[in-house]
C-alpha cells in the first residue's frame, strides 16, 4: 500500500484536457480564464482628482499667489471645463482634473471661501501634482492585466467589468458521474425493508464538488457485473471523471476493479494506508479519470475531499495550502496508517469530533472538516480540510 | 473615527430576520437548516457486517468447533437467509447478519474452503461479535441526528439522504441590492467618453457575495438626490439588504449619507480607522441593512469582504478564524490606521502585491486575498482575508 503523500502525488500528476467556452461576465466568477485581458485604455483613462477640493496651476502658487477666484466646479463624470490657470477650479473626487491644472489643495485647507474667492491655508505644505492619479499611471493602453490560465476571483471580475468585457473566454467545466453501486441501495424517498440502506454518498458527494462543475450526474448500479461494464462502456463515456462509491474492496461481490481492468483502465493506484478509505482505487483510460472510493460514508467523502478536491482546484488553478489548526491538546496517530478525525470550532477553539467509525456519518454532526495525522506521530497543530 | 474591530463588532451585533422556506435535498447544501432532523430508523438498521468473511456461533468457537459446513452466501441488499448455527455463512461487508450469528471470521484467517466446508485458523484469535456493527449502536430511530439553526455541509447532505429527507425546511437567503452610484459610471459593453469609466463595483461584489444569495440585484443610480430618494422610498424596499458604492465621502456630491438621514435610516457608524475604505457607512431601519461602501475598487471590495462576508456567514452560522498565513519577512504598519495589504501564494511563500493605491484594480491581478495589519505594529503572521 502506498501513503496518502504518494497517492495525493499520483493524482496530482495526472492533467484533464478542457474545451473552452465563452460565458457572460456574470458567469465568469470561479472559472479559470482561457485568453489574456489587456487593458482597452489606460488607466486612470485622464487625470483623476484624488481629493475633494481645488484644482490650481502648481506654478501661480510657487509664484506666491493664495487667493483664487473660482467660479466653476467639476464633477465626477463631466467633461473637463475650460478656465483661466490664474483661477481655481472647485473639484470632487474622481473627476477629471482639466489641462493646465496641476495640483489638488483638499477642503480642509481652505481658510476662506465665499463670494466665488477662495483663500488657502498659508501655513501648508503644497506639492506638486498632488492628489492627482494621473493618466495611464496604473495600466496602459493595452498592457496585459490577467494572464490567460488565471482562477478568476471577485477582484478580476471588477478588472474584465471595467475594460469591457461582456463575454470572456473560461475552461469549461468538467462533466463527473458519480455512481453508486450495492444492491442495498434504496432511492431517498422509499422506505427501505430491513437489509436495506438508503443512498446517501452521492448526493454527498454531489454536494462537496458542486463548486467545481454543475455537469455533475448521479447513477445508481446493481451488483451486476454486465450492467456494470455495459454502463461503463456506453453511458460513462461522456463524463471526464468518474466517480464509483462502493465495491472497491476484497469482498466477492467487489467487482470493479476486475471490470475496469477487463474494460481497459489503467491502474495507477490501488489501496492506501489511511483510515478511513484504505481500499480506496485511481486509475485512468485515454483522457478519462476513475476513483473508486469505498462505499462507507465518511470514506467516501473523506477521500474525495482529500483527493478529488485538490486535483480539481489543481485544474483550475486555484490550489493553496491547506490552513493549519491548533488543538488545545495533542493528538498521538499510534498506528502505520495516516488517520483523518473530524474537528469542530467550539467555544474559541478546535477540538476532535468523536464518532463511532466510517460508517457513522450521522455522528459528525458538528465537524466542519478534517485533520490529517500522519503514522507514528503526535502533534497539535494540523492541516484542516474543511467540509464544504 | 472607530476603529477595525469596533466597526466589526457593530456590524455583527445586528440580526436579521428571515423566512423559512422548504427546498429539495439537491438545493439544500450551504443553507441553514430551520427544522431539526431526527433518525428515522436505527443506524445501522440491522446488525451488519464489517469485513467479507464468515459467520459463525461464537459459542461454537468456544466449544471448539472449527470446521462448519458452508452452503450459503450473505451478499449486502438480500433479506437474512435461514441456516442452522452450527453452519457458517459465506458473508460481504454491508450485509445482514443473519439471527443466531455473533462473530465473523475475516477471509484471510480460513486455512481451507472447498466442497462447501470451511476450515479456520486454530491459531488466530476469534472475539465475541468481533467485526459486526449491531443495530441501533450508532443512532437509534427518533434520536435528534442535526440541530435546527445548522449550517448543512456536505456530510449533513448524506444524512439527510439516509434518513430520507427529500424536501428540507431552510433559511431563505437575503434579498441583496448592489446600487452603483455616480454619473461617470457607464455600462460595461458601452465605450466610456474620455471623462468616463465602466462600471465594475456592482459586478465584483456581486462576485463576491454570489456564495450567499442567488437574490443579489444591480442598479446604477445617478448624482441626483431626487432619483436617489425615490429609488430608496420605492424599489429599495423588498431588499434586505442594501449596498452602495460611492457618494459616502466628503465631497459636494456624496448626497448619500444626508439622504439615509432624511428617510429615517439610524446611522449606525460613518467613517472607521482602516485604509482603504475609510469612509464606510453602515446603517439600518427596521429589518433592513444598510452597507454605504466607498467608490474606489479595492475599498468596495475589501470593506464588502471585511465586513458584509462575516456579517451574511454569522447569519449562516457558518463563523470561522480566518486562517493564519506567515510572510517572509515582517511587515510594519506605521501609521494610525488599519492597513488592508493583498497578498499572493508564490514559490510556496505568500508575499504581499504591490499596487498602485485603492483605484488600481487591475494592479493585483495575483492577488488571492488581503491580510490586516492593526496601526504600529510590525508581525509576520496574519489573518488572512480570501477573495472567492
Amino acid at each position: 500500500m502506498i501513503s496518502v503523500m504518494e497517492a495525493l502525488e499520483l493524482v496530482m500528476n495526472q492533467t484533464m484536457q478542457f474545451t473552452n467556452e465563452m460565458v457572460k461576465l456574470s458567469s465568469a466568477h470561479g472559472k479559470r480564464l482561457m485568453e489574456p485581458i489587456n487593458a482597452d485604455h489606460d488607466f486612470p483613462p485622464f487625470d483623476r482628482a484624488m481629493m475633494d477640493g481645488f484644482a490650481i496651476s502648481f506654478e501661480k502658487w510657487q509664484n506666491g499667489q493664495r487667493n483664487f477666484r473660482c467660479h466653476l466646479t467639476q464633477s465626477a463624470g463631466e467633461p473637463p471645463q475650460d478656465c483661466g490657470e490664474e483661477e481655481c477650479i472647485e473639484i470632487m473626487t474622481g473627476a477629471v482634473v482639466p489641462a493646465g491644472f496641476d495640483c489638488i489643495i483638499p477642503v480642509e485647507q481652505v481658510t476662506c471661501f465665499s463670494q466665488q474667492q477662495v483663500q488657502f491655508d498659508e501655513s501648508r505644505n503644497v506639492k506638486f501634482q498632488q492628489h492627482i492619479h494621473f493618466r495611464g499611471t496604473d495600466s496602459k493602453e493595452g498592457e496585459r492585466l490577467i494572464d490567460k490560465g488565471t482562477y478568476l476571483r471577485s477582484h478580476h471580475i471588477a478588472t474584465l467589468a471595467s475594460n469591457g468585457y461582456n463575454n470572456i473566454c473560461v475552461q469549461s467545466q468538467p462533466t463527473i458521474a458519480i455512481v453508486a453501486t450495492g444492491d442495498e441501495l434504496v432511492e431517498v424517498n422509499a422506505t427501505p425493508l430491513a437489509h436495506q440502506i438508503r443512498k446517501s454518498n452521492v448526493y454527498a458527494i454531489e454536494a462537496l464538488l458542486s463548486a467545481f462543475s454543475s455537469n455533475i450526474q448521479k447513477f445508481h448500479l446493481p451488483d451486476e457485473p454486465a450492467v456494470i461494464e455495459s454502463w461503463i462502456r456506453s453511458v460513462s463515456l461522456t463524463f471526464d471523471l468518474l466517480i464509483f462509491t462502493g465495491g472497491v474492496s476484497k469482498g466477492k461481490k467487489d467487482y470493479l476493479p476486475g471490470i475496469w481492468q477487463t474494460l481497459g483502465y489503467e491502474k495507477i493506484f490501488h489501496g492506501i494506508s489511511q483510515k478511513p478509505g484504505k481500499p480506496m482505487y485511481f486509475g485512468k483510460k485515454e483522457n478519462q479519470l476513475l476513483f473508486g472510493l469505498p462505499g462507507n460514508p465518511l470514506s467516501s467523502l473523506f477521500c474525495a475531499r482529500r483527493y478529488i478536491t485538490p486535483f480539481l482546484q489543481s485544474q483550475l488553478n486555484i490550489l493553496l495550502p491547506a490552513p493549519t489548526i491548533e488543538l488545545l491538546t495533542p493528538l498521538e496517530n499510534k498506528t502505520s496508517l495516516t488517520q483523518w478525525i473530524p474537528v469542530q470550532f467550539l467555544n474559541e477553539h478546535w477540538i476532535t469530533v468523536s464518532f463511532n467509525g466510517s460508517g457513522d456519518v450521522n455522528g459528525i454532526e458538528a465537524c466542519v472538516g478534517f485533520i490529517e495525522i500522519p503514522p507514528h506521530t503526535i502533534h497539535t497543530r494540523f492541516p484542516l480540510f474543511e467540509l464544504p
